[in-house]
């Protein structure tokens, strides 16, 4: 059994096999101090927080025992089960009887909510009792039922304690009941319950789990959900899922939905599914992407916009959907096997996704700009620095549950080896084809330094494969067993595999060349022409006003395209960072006076100012009070300067 | 009485009066061309379509004694109106027997389907029976009405024919006896009948019109229309009129609103509106404006969108939204006398405006890019063909009006003397503050020279003032009265007056220096970056693929900064323009292969070619087909190519 959120050790269609989180052991890294934040104050923070926002006290209601009105958003339960699945991640690495009261509490609110026919959502029973299931487009009873199912799975597979799986079997047979096949037809507004049920089913064995996530994939397309052409994309239901070829509408719901699709062909297989998936990645990968690996374009509909339209400061880029889009990457990297899916999700984790959260734990954002004005907008959307929690809190229990099961996305096997994915210092332990057990030892300095030793403590006498992520930025990457060097060349954006009988003791060293490098966008995303942004392997650099001389508005500033880059570890910086300088001018700009458009200035008169910028990774941004930002930067070169 | 769109003859409020339509007779040159071609092909092409698309039949059905289906938009009647309220207008200029009878022919229709009780809407009365003003979000009722009451006004002014004023008039009375005060509360989903209210006031002094008006504005910003806080940003139902500061929501709506709370305030006086009005009039001039004039940067929702953020390929432009603005600016103008209103009438009536009519009358763009690959968009939604017309054919019949309008918009008159706000050959007549009247002949070959001469061939013994508006972008402005300097130098962005006791055949001469320029846009327009756009007078220019060298690809080309801009009049070239040769290069890059960021290029090996780029008026671009065009492009300088 597979302790982590999916679990392809039976699936038919998957290429890859996940590991159990207990075969997975993070050490002392980058990662790793990630995640003693996430157990130690983001957990102990949100659990707080649930308490203070009314969550637990909603579940509490439906008991008719407390006195006081429902609090929050209408999928407040589905907070309290994001935090009990990061929790559950935490318990599978260590114990923590503290976090284990804590959970259990939790679980105790959960089992008395739930109604004999087995359905359970605190919105629904206390403030629209008799009502359940009439809104389907906004109710979000589906949505809340599957982020029960996942922390159930996660929880029980963590502490073999199956109370909370009761619950949620009981609530997925009822739905099942309503919504399975021949019975009545719906979809839910927000999908999520998807990949959810397609788990239960792994973890169950159950089939009808899955055969109910199938009915509602295959009831999207008709229209029904939202009123309008412009509300069921929105919903994802403005094209069957099969017929789909774009990323459309609400990023999030967008990204569970295809990571629940990619759970259903993981399952079974279905080529048109695949195709529809495909398609919608190429999409998103050759039109939605900010080059943080962040995706939604537009605040207005939290929705991926038009092609090519990117911009730097009003872009929505949600904690959530970055989150939601690692959970389909890795599911289409179980599927294919290709180094892309791994790329976009390490590209992801570094920079859109771990923008999210602050260094102390503790502070998050929702939406993630590449460029701020440093003032936090009146609106509360745009943002430079991170609150403590939000009114609609999905985002923090996602960011805590994402981090807490890490482990779960490094390596992954198949009937020949293992493959590594993501790099971090780690153990890694898996049953080679053989049946015979290996054991690795990862040591590494990623992502500030690109060696990555590979030790095998333990092995059988059968050969095995060891595949690497060469990830595509890492041109001129080189590996070496034992010392000498492999026959086989390392090539960007693929796996390099060293297939021998191994011997404990032998030695993998891959070199990924890490050098800064300023990076520029394609032609039709306007809002980065003429630009570069800073990226040293997979971390995105911005350029925030704390780090630039007093007199350098870093809203005036250009880089030097033939300078030289220097960068340097800080290990007071940021929780210890390598800091990136670039040679860059100050430009001065006559004031603008409120006008949009004015003659160019040929030649100002002024001598731009040559300075020294000094970048820092960009998932470090606004850790120091409300600060200007941005990670894309008008280049020039010195004999452009007249 | 005045013959136009707005008569502020007795408007308290108003700074400036309107002048009667056959007050100023247009002559040969820019703008008369574009009626000539109105009246010759695009009035006659409408009523086609009209009756092609159904919009008449669709009346007939009222009645019972036609045959089939309502066919067509919930608003289709408003087509109907606003085709003959351009009909009004150039009937108003000139007999026209048969255009005459083809109004005749709509009004008899109009007539016909009105009930008992004065309600008239085809697709309430034929498809919803019994269910009118149930969906005033979506019902589009108070928006026909409104167009109604704007044609019948227009009509009896232009023909002295009230026949359709009746019928305008008896809507109207039943509309104030559902929605005045003390009735039913509600407002209009899409706001047009308040500008029409206060102008049927005007034309009637029948004063519960405009006060039916002030309801429909001062119940908005409860939230009732549309679902959610989205929708009802969507309608400017989000907050009260009186305490809007910004733009927001469905351009056209926002404007038509903006439009009628302007025309409330020309008649009450009331500060809070006054003070509304100019701060929603900064925050569209401040953040929202294209370089065309144009407004609308969301194809979803048709929205203003943030701050900013105003992309060249996927902004929205509507036509409408343009025409809208050139109402509101026009009242804002009457209410204030200030220059920056006339400005921006100029700039978007050259530009955003026109865009959205071909040159031969017959094509229309519903939305205006300013970048475009040249392919037509699948979606529908981009094109780079103007269409014969569209299944939501709003913007035709308007730009229709707009243009058979024209004259209405050159000058007004105050107490002091005569303003001129626009530039065309024209006979303008008022009567000055003594009521003697004065008679002017205006000669220019504006917008392609910059020279403008008046002749005074009528006046009175008493003085008068003449102020003529100095444009914005008219740096180094001179004014001459009977061959001599006047003494008060021109300043751009104000009006230039000359006061002085006037004599038959004085003259005044205006020159504005009219050169080729290059503009840039301010830092916080993503889109625009490093990028310059050419302008010459009113008039934005553009790169279209038909005017470069074949070998040059319009979209890998850069400006150079410090080159000679050289321009010539093409008589033969998009009906007769001035084109703009500019110092360019071809730059070549390599093929992106869908991905979209890659390392920086420093130096590509491959010297830009130096080319020489052909601009033409944006407003004339997809007259030859589809074709690649872009308003904005790179600029370098020569000491910049390595």
């Amino acid at each position: 059994m597979v302790i982590g959120p999916v679990d392809t050790s039976n699936t038919p269609f998957a290429k890859l096999r996940t590991l159990p989180l207990d075969e997975v052991s993070l050490g002392e890294g980058f990662w790793y101090r990630r995640q003693v934040v996430n157990r130690q104050a983001s957990l102990y923070h949100g659990y707080e927080h649930l308490e203070r926002a009314g969550n637990f006290h909603n579940l509490k209601l439906t008991t008719g025992r407390v006195g006081g009105g429902y609090r929050g958003m209408v999928f407040a339960d589905s907070d309290v089960y994001k935090w009990l699945e990061a929790a559950s991640y935490e318990l599978a690495a260590r114990p923590d009887s503290d976090l284990r009261r804590m959970a259990e509490y939790a679980i105790d609110l959960v089992e008395a909510a739930q109604g004999n026919d087995g359905y359970v959502n605190s919105y629904w029973q206390v403030v629209q009792p008799g009502r359940r299931w009439e809104d389907l487009t906004h109710g979000h009873e589906m949505y809340c039922a599957g982020h029960l199912i996942q922390a159930a799975v996660a929880y029980d597979r963590a502490t073999g304690n199956a109370r909370l799986l009761s619950v949620a079997r009981r609530f997925a047979d009822y739905i099942h009941l309503v919504f399975g096949p021949d019975k009545r037809t719906g979809t839910p507004g927000h999908p999520e319950i998807e990949m959810a049920l397609v788990e239960l089913y792994r973890h169950t064995a159950e089939r009808r789990y899955m055969e109910l996530a199938g009915c509602l994939v295959d009831r999207r397309g008709d229209g029904s959900l939202g009123p309008g052409r412009f509300g069921s994309e929105y919903f994802q239901d403005h094209v069957a899922v099969r017929e789909a070829s774009t990323m459309a509408g609400h990023v999030v719901r967008q990204l569970y939905l295809t990571a629940g699709v990619a759970d259903l062909y993981l399952e079974t297989g279905e080529q048109a599914l695949y195709d529809a998936l495909m398609r919608q990645w190429s999409d998103m990968s050759e039109h939605h992407l900010f080059v943080t690996g962040g995706v939604g374009s537009l605040h207005r509909g939290e929705a991926f916009g038009e092609p090519y339209v990117l911009p730097n400061e009003s872009c929505y880029c949600e904690t959530c959907a970055q989150i939601a889009s690692v959970m389909w990457n890795w599911r289409m990297l179980l599927a294919t096997g290709e180094a892309k899916f791994a790329d976009l999700m390490e590209l992801t984790l570094y920079n859109g996704f771990l923008s999210g959260v602050s260094l102390d734990g503790r502070g998050f954002f929702y939406v993630n700009p590449l460029q701020s004005t440093g003032v936090d907008d009146n609106s509360g959307s745009t943002r430079s620095t991170r609150p403590e929690w939000f009114d609609c809190a999905c985002c923090p229990p996602n960011v805590m549950r994402l981090i807490g099961s890490l482990g779960h996305y490094l390596a992954t096997r198949d009937t020949q080896g293992l493959q590594v994915h993501q790099y971090a210092p780690a153990t890694v332990g898996f049953e080679a084809h053989s049946g015979q057990r290996a054991l690795l030892r990862i040591e590494t300095e990623y992502p500030w330094q690109g060696t990555v030793r590979i030790t095998i403590d333990e092995t059988g006498d059968d050969a095995w494969q060891l595949s690497l992520r060469v990830p595509g930025w890492a041109e001129g990457a080189s590996i070496h067993v034992n010392g000498q060097p492999w026959n086989a060349m390392p090539v960007p954006g693929t796996y390099v595999t060293v297939n021998r009988t191994w011997r404990v003791g032998d030695t993998v060293k891959l070199d990924l060349p890490l050098a800064s490098t300023l990076v520029q966008g394609h032609p039709r995303i306007e809002s980065v022409r003429g630009c570069v942004a800073i990226q040293r392997g997979p971390i995105v650099y911005c350029l925030e006003q704390a780090d630039q001389a007093p007199s350098v508005d870093v809203m005036g500033v250009e880089i030097e395209l033939t300078g030289q880059m220097r960068d340097s570890w800080q290990p007071d910086l940021l929780d210890g960072v390598i800091s990136v300088q670039a040679d860059g001018y100050a430009v001065e700009s006559r004031p603008w006076q409120g006008r949009l458009y004015r003659p160019a200035e040929k030649d100002s008169g002024i001598v731009p100012q040559p300075i020294s910028l000094n970048a820092v990774p960009y998932y470090a941004w606004a850790n120091r009070g409300p600060n200007a930002m941005r990670v894309w930067t008008p280049a020039t070169r010195t004999s452009q300067i007249t």
